[in-house]
This record gives structure tokens, sequence and C-alpha cells, in this order.
């Protein structure tokens, strides 16, 4: 069995450019550029909790960071630095080596260094540590939404949640669209591009990985606001859409995980300058309801009646 | 069972007074002091692996950071901000509680801000990310050994390998010896003054983690050189200076891990200042052995002759 060392330069030791001190010392250097502070985020993602332990190795390296991108899309922030911790039960090589081509192919085509991490034995387990930059005072933070402001999301909602439903069986889908699901649930877009273009734009911003309600709801606790959403708005992606009647699709599109869409705020007036922003990064954007004074999260639905929500979304332990 | 949100609050939000935004966004901004650069690393903990399945929370909180304080250590800077994703098999609030004492309590100690995480369930998992701060270009480099340089490492070492096997029974010991080797097993103590204290006179360090053999031969080859250490300097803890005889204690100090006493190199001319540091740390320094120019690493017996050695170290994988 090859030795951890050899394992780490095997598959994650690459030049780190953007550091100043990468992979192979007791620590990693690095140093934002002038003007810029950092924005750092962990994310750990468990065999049997947040995958299948036989999970394709290839859409778990390329998961396990676009998540953590999605956090720092989320702050507005440009990514840079990642750390990566990984215990496997063993080393196997084949499975590192898809890992680490899902895994650096999406460091890849952000500019983000992979500048230090640790391999163990043990319960299959991925944890990431993003650094990215942005400028100093500018981020999107959840707790600067305000009465008034629009809300938006990004791209489409539902398909990864209803992707996992076709997966363990419960809901079962035609070929094409578990293609199509499957995809969003296994190999999720980080949505930087917009993130950063939303600088100066938008107020409030938060990555939906926990359904659409619970992290709206995030954003106005954090906020101390209310909010009201029209049902008939919300963006659901295809497979989803034709099929709302039914509770558990609805429940997809609000409260499904996994999506890793943008969730934000903006000023009435800004409606053109999101626009410009979805364009710019493109991906679309849908104004689906506005930010209230009033405590509280209503969703109204085709005849202006708000639904009955039976839970936001979820939550590793209170399931 | 409480949501992970409420765990998080309860357990783990603290002011981060240090950051720009600590816990509860997508991200914690954080930003270095000017001249400053910033050191980061991660190191997981596995049960299992690292420690057993029911080990003290208390001590596990305390030891999950302290390990990732020793690598800042190693590099000479200041830790600043950590960041925690915990594997729970189920929300147990006492072992949350004892765990976030330890762990916050030596946060607390450094100066160190909790400024995010992720809590999820899964098989026992502790990873830690830390962030330091130091000089912009002085850190201590496992590269940077030089030819003729003299090799230093602070405290005792083997008392952790040991407490080890008088855990497993391969070592029984009296009571006051146990106790003193799994004080330095459960807590260890990083030395982050002596990093500190350090810039500017010593050219290389490592922490030992591994053992003392793997981890200076991580730093000859960083550097490309060798080096010869003599046995009888290696500072042994005293449960382990009485039975050098038995090989496997004599392993424990060489090659035992979980010291995190800090190897370091220093120019002859600076003894003094090397003494000094450790004094103003309050921790002993020993100098035991020269780096030379010639590969490989040298272990002299008291008659002068090399003894022979079987492996260096302590390897997850090659185990």
């Amino acid at each position: 069995m090859a030795s951890e060392f050899d394992l780490i330069a095997r598959y994650f030791t690459h030049p780190a450019a953007g550091a100043r001190l990468g992979v192979g010392d007791d620590a990693a250097l690095i140093a934002p550029a002038p003007g810029m502070e950092l924005a750092v985020s962990t994310d750990m993602l468990v065999a049997g909790t947040h995958f299948l332990p036989d999970a394709d190795p290839l859409f778990l390296g390329h998961k396990a960071l676009a998540v953590n991108l999605s956090d720092l899309a989320a702050m507005g922030a440009q990514p840079r630095w990642a750390l990566l911790a990984l215990a496997l039960p063993a080393a196997d090589e084949p499975w590192l080596a898809a890992f680490s081509q899902g895994f650096m192919g999406l460091a890849a085509r952000y500019g983000v260094d992979l500048v230090g991490g640790d391999t163990t034995r043990g319960p299959l387990n991925l944890s990431v540590t993003i650094l990215g930059e942005v400028e100093a005072g500018r981020a999107l933070r959840r707790d600067a939404a305000r009465a008034g402001d629009e809300v938006w999301v990004s791209g489409e909602l539902g398909a990864a949640a209803l992707g996992l439903r076709h997966l363990t069986g419960a809901h079962p889908l035609g070929e094409a669209e578990a293609a199509a699901c499957l995809e969003r649930l296994h190999r999720p877009t980080p949505r930087v591009e917009l993130g950063r273009a939303l600088l100066g734009v938008a107020h409030a911003a938060i990555d939906i990985s926990d359904g659409l309600l619970a992290d709206l709801g995030h954003v106005l606790d954090a906020s101390g606001l209310g909010a009201e959403i029209e049902l008939a708005r919300v963006p659901a992606a295809p497979a989803v859409a034709g099929r709302l009647d039914d509770r558990q699709v609805l429940r997809c599109l609000l409260a499904g995980g996994d999506d890793y869409e943008l969730c934000f705020t903006a000023p009435p007036g800004r409606a053109d300058a999101v626009r410009a922003a979805g364009e710019a990064a493109g991906v679309g954007v849908a104004r689906i309801g506005r930010i209230r004074a009033e405590p509280g999260l209503a969703v109204l639905g085709a005849d202006g009646r708000p639904l009955v929500l039976e839970g936001r979304g979820y939550d590793h332990f209170s399931a």
C-alpha cells in the first residue's frame, strides 16, 4: 500500500502559482492582494449522510470543491486557495485518481490552488476549506437585506432534490429527465461569476444548499426581516415544473437542498443591473418576491393565498 | 434532538473579536495585519485511527486544536483564526459540551477566534483548519536548513508514544508515570511561543507529530541535505529515559508520534539565541546533532557507531 506521502505527492501536489508556499510544509503561506480581505469557509461531506458510499469519485471530487466554491460565490468572493482533508477506508488508487480528477479539474477551472491537506485512514469523509478574496468591506452578507428589497434566485431549483428521489426510488424519472436531474445533483455549478458580478448591486446573498425556504430564512433571521415570495415566480427545473401538484415535488422546489444556486436581495431600482449581472455570468436570474419589515416567510400560491408548509429544509441533526 | 443550527449556536458561537465577520454567514471575513502573510494548515483526526472512539471529549477538543496550533508553531506563525468541521454519530450534548470546553479553552488561551465550521452526522471525525499571521517572508520553512546548522528539539520526547503503549496494554506503567505520559498524549502543548521566538534565529523547523526521525527526515528531504544526531543528546521524557535498552521504548523516543515538540535547525553561532528563545517561551531546548551536506540521517549510539533503525515513524497508510 502506498504511503501517505506518496499519495499526497501523486494526486494532490500541483504547483501553487498563487501561493507564496504551497503543499509540503507544516502550513501554506498566502496573502490577499492589497485592498482585499479573505473570505474563508469549510464544508464536510460524509459518506452515508451527504452521498452514497459507492458514489462516483469523479463526481465527489467535483462536488466537495463545488459546495465550498458556492459558499464563496454567496459572499461575492473570488476563490483562490483550497485545503483538503480526506479520510479513506483504504488507499484505493483508482478511487483517488478519479477523485483528484474531479477536484483538481474544478479547481483549475476557477484558478484555485490546493495549498494544504491531510490524508488519513478512516470512514470516507471529505473536508474542504476554501479561501478567496473580496474587496474589503464589500462582501455580500446574510445580514444586509433591507425592507423593500426584491428577492432573486439564479438558475432553476428542485432538480438536485428530485434527482436524489429518483436515486432512492421514491420518484423514478424517465432517462432524459433523470440524467438532467442527476447532473445537477452530482455536478453542481458554483455561481462564482454571478457572486462577483453582484458586488455593489445586491445587498444580501446566500447559496441554496439546504433549500430555498431554509436558506432565505437564514437571510431573514440575520437581517431581522421577513419576506413574501410568489410560487409562480420561483424558477423550477423542467422535470420539476410539470409535477408541482405532487407535494413531494413542490417540496423539492422549495425545500430541496443541493441546488447551489444563489438567493439574493437587491433594491427595486436595480433590477436591470441584476439582469446584467446574470447575463455577464451566463445564468438566468428570477425575481421571486420581496423583503418586508414584518418577520415571517410567506409563499403565495397562484390564487394569492399563502401555502401551508411543513418544514423549511434540510438539517443534519433534526431530521 | 437539537438542530444543527442550535448546536452550532450553543457551543461554538463565541464573539470573534479578531475577525471582520465570524460564524454565521457563508464564509468568515478576515485580513492579516499590514506586513504579515497568512499561514494556513488543516489536520483531520478520526476515531479509531488517531484516538479511541470512547476518548474523553475534553481531551479531544484540546488535541484537535493543539495539533493544528503546532503546525503554525513550526512556521513561526501567530495563530489567529480556526475553522472546525465535525462529524458526529449523534447530537450528543454532553459530549459536545465537553469537546467545546477543550477546544474553546485552548483557543482562548492563544487568542484564536473560531470563525467557521460545519457540523454533520457521520462517523466521529474532527477536521480543523487553522490560520495565523507571520511576518512576510520570514516563516520557518522545512526547506531552509543549511549544511553545518545544528539540529535542536524542544522539550522531551517519547512520553506520548509510551503513554499510548500503556493504554493498549503493550507497556503497562506505574500510576505516576502513566499519568505523566497520558497528559502528553492527550493534552500536548503546542510550542507557539517558541516558534515565534525562533523567527530570525532558526533556519528550518517542523513539529514532531510523526516521530523525530520521520519529521527531521522531511526537513532533510525538503532541504536536500542529511544529518547526524547523537542518541545521548536526544531529550527523553523521564518514563522513557530509564528504559532505552528496550527497543520499543527507544522507538517511542525516536519514532514515536504525538509529542508536538519542535525540531529545528540554527547556525552554530546562534546557540545562545536559541537558548534565549527557549527561556522566553518557557520550554527547554536541546542541541542533538548537525546538518550535513551528504544525504541520509544517522543516529549515533553512545559508542559513536550508527544505530540500525527499522522505519522512521508513523504513516497512516503504509502501516
